[in-house]
């Protein structure tokens, strides 16, 4: 027989997936078809080809990106509502939506600014091993194994690496690239709420990964989750590693230096999960610290 | 290697999935939590306790099912998630978004009426026969089996059967024995966004089924959709039978008209599906059958 939540108590308004969940049907409801891209389409002709080349391949892995996590999500959505968590449940509904609607925000800006070309081939090897093997393993996981054990690796893998480094690391060069040289007014604006969903999203990793720390004391998670950081570092390298030996790129972005911001997003989320341990559930719901970003 | 498809093609702007999508990022993100619940505070008290028990017991169905519904739609968008059918993927994320949202809405109206009762001793077997069992069941085969026949299995029972006759019949009810007697105003305005999200549900599921029988001329999809349903009959007597013999119910129902009602929503559906047969996908994208309802 199922279990009801919902016929037997009240809904937890205390929690913290709860705020994020009333945070999303506020602040996820924006529309790219909204967004007015006409000036993005002015500035796309005044780049040559390299330029024009290094923004494509980061928009195609971003787009890419998100199409492949709106498919992986979906079996994290499976195991927290296996678990009865009404509350976390009812977030990551918006989480999911939000996902399709960033894929749907970089397609309708590539499309407005004419680009048509298929640009499968500009997703990298690191890339590929990241979207195409590890998340996809990492999640599917979760269908039939909602250990905490399966729930640690999947966020740290999902919301902790590729939304919390990478993702951050991309959107920090659109704005040393683009924004800051008053390019793709139309983008930039639709980035800012894209930013801030995915925001949300690594602070319900965040607290995810805090609140199986605290419930399971005895399985050392914390340390699990230093191992699965370590062994995506590899990938993080691959990733924002230059094909070209040329310090500074096209659009004037020193090399290394996304790599060192790619460093310091991830010694502050690992700062963030150090300090679950000898929490009760109780102070980790009632924590606004995963809400940081919002 | 994955497949993507957003680095390869432009969204599909013509499709009746994107329709849908475009619609329910424009209607279906209204906010349980905006709703003034104060009159149906007054309200509950003006009922007696053989009139509560009969709304209590509609409510409990409808939230329970709410909640069951969130979790088994998740298997129908990993299945179309992996047949790479974005526009179909991006419309079932805000469907899985308002199927919590519902949920949400009724738990806050029974908290603010002050209902803390555990209510799923109300869930009756007909009801449990369909969400604890059959339900769970053809939506958790498309975890692993995209065939047309599980499709199509799952759209009949969900979308044709759960959303378009069973929770038709209870919206009737609510009209029948709330709207009317002017009960309950801010659960009634509640009630008609979640009705109409549910018609863009309805449409979607109506719009698969066409799709699957008009790409599969060899597989007598219509025969199976109505084989089906005819196996889901004795679930619907079960559901709409009452327990007392009793003529009219205590909120001056008659007896048999929700029956009544729940077969002519059957036999409409029935009529609109029976039209895909032979007809292209291209004709069933652009139909505006399914929009009917939105």
């Amino acid at each position: 027989m199922r279990e009801y939540v919902t016929t037997k108590q009240e809904i937890n308004k205390n929690s913290l997936p709860y705020n994020l969940y009333q945070k999303a049907k506020k602040f996820g409801i924006w529309n790219p078809v909204d967004i007015d891209f006409t000036q993005d389409k002015e500035d796309w002709k005044k780049l040559n080809e390299e330029q024009q080349l290094e923004v494509l391949t980061q928009f195609a892995q971003f787009i890419g990106g998100e199409e492949a996590v709106t498919q992986d999500i979906l079996p994290m959505i499976m195991a927290v509502s296996k678990k009865g968590w009404f509350e976390e449940e009812s977030y990551l509904t918006t989480f999911l939506f939000e996902e399709a609607k960033h894929a749907e925000f970089f397609s309708l800006f590539l499309e407005e600014i004419g680009v048509k070309d298929d640009l499968t081939h500009l997703l990298t090897p690191g890339y590929r091993k990241l979207f195409d093997e590890t998340l996809p393993a990492v999640m599917g996981r979760l269908i039939e194994d909602q250990s905490p054990e399966a729930m640690i690796d999947a966020a740290v893998t999902y919301n902790i690496f590729a939304e919390g480094v990478l993702a951050e690391t991309g959107y920090w060069f659109f704005h040393e690239a683009l924004s800051s040289a008053n390019l793709f007014p139309g983008f930039i604006s639709g980035i800012r709420n894209v930013k801030r969903d995915e925001g949300r999203h690594i602070g319900f990793g965040t607290f995810l990964i805090q609140r199986l720390i605290s419930e399971n004391p005895e399985l050392e998670l914390f340390e699990r989750v230093q191992q699965r950081l370590q062994e995506l570092l590899p990938i993080a390298m691959m990733l924002t590693e230059g094909k070209e030996d040329k310090q500074v790129t096209s659009l004037g972005i020193e090399r290394g230096k996304s790599m060192e911001f790619a460093m310091k997003q991830l010694q502050a989320r690992l700062t963030v999960l150090s300090r679950a341990k000898g929490k009760t559930l109780e102070e980790i719901y009632n924590t606004d610290i995963a809400l940081e970003e919002v």
